[in-house]
């Protein structure tokens, strides 16, 4: 089912910034019943699990509506229905543009929990995610820690490291030097197309490997241009034909901002008082986010398991291999212990 | 000693251009005699490899002016003295600017064949260079067998993968997209830069490794802005001001070409063909061209070694962790079958 939740009144931001009577663009599946689950997406995804996570959907599967009541929302700064860039400012009755405030990952898991009590959900027996989602779901458990039974967050680790920091910077940097950005104030229907092409080029490197690249091209040439070039080419063009420019500036801004010790602490106590069942989900082929970082993670969290999916197609592994990711995490809602651990975390982990 | 070398009348190139009396700068360290050593510079290098390998030049060194007589060329198409976009035309007058042609591996090489020639340098002890200088190393080898003792490819395969096509590619669409490109033809004075600085910040992520930045920059900020942005943007400032975005990408459009069976027949057969005493250096963290790109290569080289330079600054590593490199090249000119082998390997590569 769809929804549109609108949180009236003022909404106040980490970083200073209000925003005003926020909507929420929701989807559910299965009756409301004691298994919840929510679903967070990643940088470009949206509140339509069931289309970029099909795999997990159906009878007897991870997702399945007939047993649990799955919730997943579009985040906060996106622009597939939820308040973002693209929306209308009911203060100046114009979009936000360039204007949007900056947001961080624990604004958009705040919004998660008002949504919630309207939709009267109190209770999440699981909240899962990969990438940025995985981000919202390390905040779930920090934030909201009494109403969650357990979280799964896949390809992330404790902090948004130097390294995506810089892949960040450098896909702001073809986005905001793009002369149509305009500071920001550019018309929707003239939007900085070629930076944001740039920006996708290389984020779809770093969500794939070489190994993934070599075994699908090669050197293979279609009209005398490589058929790599080719697909970067079309990677570029789709996202400006569905994504905001000023969206995608504010979704890596949360993603830069994610760190679970800002303002906390020592990010190592943080972690360790994280009392849940928590399974972190490292990929072995993983570009931007490396499976040690991973490994890192469920190494601080007190009682946390650790499962590595093994996949050669990099960060992207948990949007495609998603038949091995299904039994990882069933297996670990089944409270089987012996989930695939990673042989060098020992058995202390297992 | 610095020289600059003209080849006069024509010389035609792989892809089917015709340059004119091409000027090629050369370097040059120590007295003519039989120890002749050719250093192959990469990317945005020189022939100035004193400065960017310093670490290998001196009394006792791979680089010694005393025992060997060393050269180094700035390649063809590139922007530090030899014949390459910036350069004039002598036919019109006018520098070459997007006219430029398409300029190859192979080129390259025929090129500097061609200058040694002049220099009445006919035998090569060593070749040695670090991705496209490694390129090289290999198309001399197969090109001028007859002239080359041993070959010293660092950080390189035997083509140029769908990965690193891949990364090209994002750099061109971002320099081509600055709308100060205008398809090449801009004034000196008033080059893309943004979309120059775009590439640099990438191929600089590509250059180095999670770990690298990581241990340098942490989540560290200076006023405000991640440690790591500044280190970006401190990057594509500094290429714009050495480096013309024409020759960038005629240089990375030679990398693209890099393929040692391109019209010669099977890879595997050109490889095992090479009867050189061949040392092919992989670099442990290499994100760009990982280390099992350069075992497989090593591989396909009848009576190659292997060596892993153990660094975790990634493919720039050639270039940092000089003193480790050094020793691995010395023992192998001293006929030490016991490089450091990649243990992978086994006993059949030492």
């Amino acid at each position: 089912m769809k929804h549109t939740v609108t949180i009236d009144g003022a909404f106040h931001l980490e970083g200073g910034g209000t925003l005003h009577d926020v909507r929420v663009e929701v989807r559910t599946w299965g009756r409301r019943r004691a298994n919840a689950m929510l679903i967070c997406h990643a940088l470009t995804g949206t509140a339509d699990a069931d289309e970029w996570w099909s795999g997990l959907f159906g009878s007897g599967r991870l997702f399945d509506p007939a047993t649990s009541h799955i919730v997943s929302m579009n985040v906060l700064g996106g622009c597939a229905g939820t308040t973002g860039p693209t929306s209308i400012d009911p203060v100046t009755g114009e979009p936000h543009g360039g204007a949007f405030p900056e947001v961080t990952i624990r604004d958009m898991v705040d919004l998660q929990a008002l949504v919630l009590d309207r939709l009267g959900v109190d209770h999440l027996d699981l909240v899962i995610g990969g990438s940025m989602g995985g981000m919202q779901v390390l905040e779930w458990l920090i934030r909201h820690p009494e109403r969650v039974t357990t979280g799964v967050p896949i390809g992330v680790g404790a902090t948004q490291s130097a390294w995506a920091v810089g892949w960040s910077h450098a896909q702001r940097h073809a986005i905001e030097s793009d002369p149509r950005f305009r500071g920001g104030d550019y018309p929707l229907e003239r939007p900085p197309a070629d930076g944001l092409a740039t920006a996708r080029m290389m984020a779809m490197l770093s969500y794939r490997s070489p190994e993934s690249f070599g075994a699908r091209f090669g050197r293979t040439r279609i009209d005398g241009e490589f058929a790599m070039q080719s697909y970067l080419d079309h990677h570029g063009e789709a996202l400006v034909d569905r994504f905001d420019a000023n969206s995608y500036l504010r979704l890596i801004g949360a993603m830069d901002s994610h760190d679970v010790g800002r303002g906390r602490g020592p990010r190592e106590a943080i972690l360790r008082h994280i009392g849940h069942d928590v399974l972190v989900v490292g990929i072995s082929s993983d570009v931007l986010y490396p499976v040690g970082e991973t490994r890192e993670l469920a190494a601080a969290i007190r009682g946390a398991r650790f499962a590595v999916l093994d996949s050669p197609h990099g960060h992207d592994a948990f949007l495609i291999d998603t038949e091995q990711l299904g039994t990882i995490v069933q297996r670990h809602l089944a409270g089987e212990r012996e989930v695939e651990i990673d042989p060098a975390l020992g058995a202390s982990w297992a």
